[in-house]
């Protein structure tokens, strides 16, 4: 009997490829790498965020998920573990030792079990993969990639990473262990796309410090340093300057406190309890000998920083002498939000620092030099760029090419396509499986589709007029006044005249219109529309009530 | 008797300070420098664009205008002109050549003789202004800054500029001008500061021509180049280009053929006849001899390059072998928009080309250095930094203290702020008058308040639901079915349970509260709210219509 052919399967839940979840497939036999979550885009109204789409995978009770295995701790590879869990509650989470306390937080305690712990260069096995994490530099200690030995050939997976020669946690790029790849063979390389439109080579985590230490020398008030809560190594350099300048640590926000605390305990953060305080009392320390870790580098309206720039925190308020460093760059989408919040904060008096004034921030991932050298290490024969867009996935083939890999051995793959790989080729096949969005709004999952975010778009645009009328039943005749309901179209109390257009019209339109109730409302529908579009050149919605009495 | 103080007045309509339109007030009179509109923030839900507030003007009827002049053509200074006129239909409009060819075309013509031709080096008086208009180096030809003589000394207004010692045009910077200024005494530097945060020289406009080079000889088949309808110097690189590689060149959009219609007729786009092909027959062409001008650079959901990129174009589609140039830089806000539309258009197997991918955009504004070489120029007593947001200003006045101003002489407006100078000094007045956005939406301007921009925010963010229910008059009874309308909050056929707990709560609530109709109707829309929200963990806006049958 042939071999079945080994399919993999982007499954993310945004518009980078890959990012939040990969399924592996040989037969009857899965495993998924990462479940990770994404922030909705502009037009994603009121979504709060959006997970992976499962439906793939609940829909194939015959497939065998032996395990998620996870590149590290960050939100967009680790935020939507406890809805993966919820739907497949019996499959093993392999992840590092920080990575799986930082999950550990997100789960209930009953579920803990299913976390089993690995290590950079211990290989396991789940049923005909094996699996072998490797370490890469990012910004969170702790991260691996995964290469994963199939009946087909060996597949290595980078996840997150950069060439960082100057790690903060001294944990050096895993160079040897890539060429031994390279050289045992590697049949597919999925590889980190995210900048590859910028030439060279990431700087190193350890460039940012010098800019770090001129804010500690210069800054007379107190420092606010934003950044993410998951950003391990950010949190050391500052508490590394708070140790040089003689300065307290405080550390704000529920989920930054946790990871810090989780951090020191397995000695992934090195801050010694006498630098930290309790946020609660910073107000009793002098300025000048305040350091205070925020969340918000991204102008989240409901993080610290936000509401600091807006004057809405309960406990606290910027003031004259402060100084602020967002230690991160805006994610596309947030800059305008990102920049507000800085206008905002200067209003108030502070000094704010950020890239591209002083470099306190770099990227954690590979430049155009290092994804070449990750190609000439691994020497794949076939390469899938992913975590990216389609335009950085397409650069990223570019780049391949020119390293000598065949134009016919770059694949790109949607999330949601499916690439099959057997002993003849890797190729796209054509077949698609749901692999788009499942929104997040308040308390429930997936409910949210597109035709209630278009709706939205149109709420948001020009909003909606209601028009309740009463009707004689027996004549038709129109009795009493119409009323009127209307928000996010236009001022109602300065629009008389166009209210007194519409009422108009309805009489107009029931006077002519005696015919049954349902078409009666869709005509009376059509002929609002039509007099707020003349009177407005706006379309909102419109919707006729009429009640027979 | 005292000499009245001169005040200086930004007036934007955006977040960035008196980019769009500044008033210069000396006791009755007064002159306006520009009136452009800019581009909603991304929640401004449903705005089409903002014009500066005039209102201050407008309740000002002792004051007397003197002249609208005009900087440069671009939209964010001559965008609201039009507005302009219908509110001051007697304000004489001072333009160059190029610049008030750009604005007839958006003046009816019973107002073109409004506008009165100037040259740069050649003053005018306005009053008591004494208006010099100076050639500055921008991104479209014919751009002048403004050296107004005042009974309270000189102030020089650079406009947007750049110092571009290569123009496309030819026509360099006028540096002795400048330096001349200094030498009188600048008593007030009002300077753009878009680019503050940037190190270094913008690079001239030429230095795109390599690029565009590259790609012409070696795109295989149709090139299409977008970019704003008024960034006449992309225009004429494309056209030198065409006529370099022997292709046709298409203009498609209406402002754009007007533009470039305009500037051929005035000898500023030097496009030879032979050359430009008619955009409704291009089909007609072969692919590799075809270079298309687009609009749609920003990502503009309705402009060309956004149709051709999601397939909503009625004449044309994008396929393997175009090449697209998006010789532009996303504006804060757009750029999820931007990206968007690229990645669409590489899924049609277009090849496109942007920055940073090959440098096909360069600024239109000064760096850090050229910010210094004007201060240095024009040795000003006083700078107020203009054009940018705070934080530019900000970075804008940092240069200005290392180049030797004191810190209380930089002087930092707000739009809406009042800065006032006499012969003993320029500072910023207590005084603020209406300086904020003015919406325009559909056919109307103004209608559209805070009120309704936030309205359209809880729309777009929960929708509505309404619930219409019919009581008996004497008893209170409800009668019949409560009906449910709602759009933007959840699937509602998906969700039956969710609807029979409503109108469950619908028969608790009249059940227990059968009195008067208004008080009536608050308590129903509070109990559903409720509802709602301990079923979804959402708020979308509730209206109840109880009507007594």
């Amino acid at each position: 009997m042939a071999r079945p052919t080994l399919r993999v399967i982007p499954l993310g839940g945004s518009g980078e490829v890959g990012k939040n979840m990969t399924v592996l497939e040989y037969g009857n036999d899965a495993i998924v790498i990462d479940s990770g979550i994404m922030f909705p885009a502009n037009d994603m109204h009121g979504v709060d965020y959006i997970i992976p789409d499962f439906s793939y995978l609940t829909q194939r009770p015959h497939l065998k998920i032996h395990g998620l295995i996870i590149t590290h701790g960050h939100e967009d590879h680790i935020g939507a573990v406890s809805h993966f869990v919820e739907a497949f509650p019996r499959v093993p989470i392999y992840a590092t030792r920080l990575t799986a306390g930082l999950i550990k937080v997100k789960l209930s305690t009953e579920h803990h079990a299913l976390i089993k712990m690995i290590n950079a260069g211990e290989p396991f096995t789940l049923s005909v993969f094996n699996v072998e994490p490797f370490h890469v530099c990012h910004s969170i200690p702790d991260c691996v990639g995964f290469a994963i030995d199939t009946p087909h050939g060996l597949i290595v997976h980078t996840g997150d990473y950069k060439f960082d020669n100057n790690p903060i946690d001294g944990k050096r790029p895993d160079y040897a262990r890539l060429a031994s790849y390279g050289q045992r063979g590697v049949r597919l390389l999925m590889a980190d796309s995210t900048n590859s439109d910028k030439p060279g080579w990431t700087p190193p985590e350890i460039t940012i410090e010098p800019a770090f230490d001129k804010v500690f020398q210069q800054a007379k008030g107190r420092i606010m340093v934003a950044t993410f809560a998951s950003l391990i190594s950010r949190i050391q350099i500052t508490a590394n300057m708070a140790q040089k300048y003689g300065r307290k640590m405080f550390i704000t926000g529920f989920t930054m406190r946790e990871y810090v605390k989780l951090a020191r305990e397995i000695n992934y953060l090195d801050i010694p309890e006498s630098i930290l305080g309790d946020a609660n009392k910073v107000s009793s320390y002098e300025p000048h000998k305040v350091v205070m870790m925020v969340t918000g580098s991204q102008g989240e309206p409901s993080a610290v920083l936000s509401k600091l720039a807006h004057g809405r925190h309960r406990q606290m308020e910027v003031v004259p002498g402060d100084t602020i460093v967002l230690s991160s760059h805006p994610i596309p989408g947030n800059e305008e939000m990102v920049y507000r919040t800085i206008n905002k904060l200067i209003e108030r008096g502070a000094n704010v620092v950020y890239d591209p004034l002083e470099r306190v921030h770099v990227s954690g991932h590979a430049c155009q030099e290092e994804m070449r050298l990750m190609i000439n290490l691994t020497k794949p024969e076939y390469i899938m760029p992913v975590h990216g867009e389609l335009r950085h996935l397409v650069q990223h083939g570019k780049i391949a090419v020119e390293c000598g890999i065949p134009q016919d051995k770059v694949i790109f793959a949607e999330n949601g396509m499916v690439v099959e790989m057997d002993k003849v080729s890797v190729r796209k096949s054509s077949e698609r499986v749901p692999g788009g969005y499942v929104f997040v709004d308040g308390s429930s999952v997936g409910d949210i589709g597109k035709a209630v975010i278009r709706d939205r778009e149109i709420l948001a645009s020009d909003g909606f007029l209601i028009v309740n009328v009463n009707v004689n039943k027996q004549t038709g005749d129109v009795l009493g006044r119409p009323e009127i309901i209307s928000r996010g179209f236009i001022y109602l109390r300065d629009s008389d005249d166009l209210l007194e257009t519409i009422r108009g019209a309805v009489l107009d339109t029931l006077k002519t219109n005696r015919s049954a109730n349902g078409k009666r409302q869709d005509v009376l529908q059509e002929s609002i529309s039509r007099t707020l579009y003349s009177e407005t050149k706006r379309r909102p919605m419109v919707f006729a009530v009429v009640n027979e009495v």
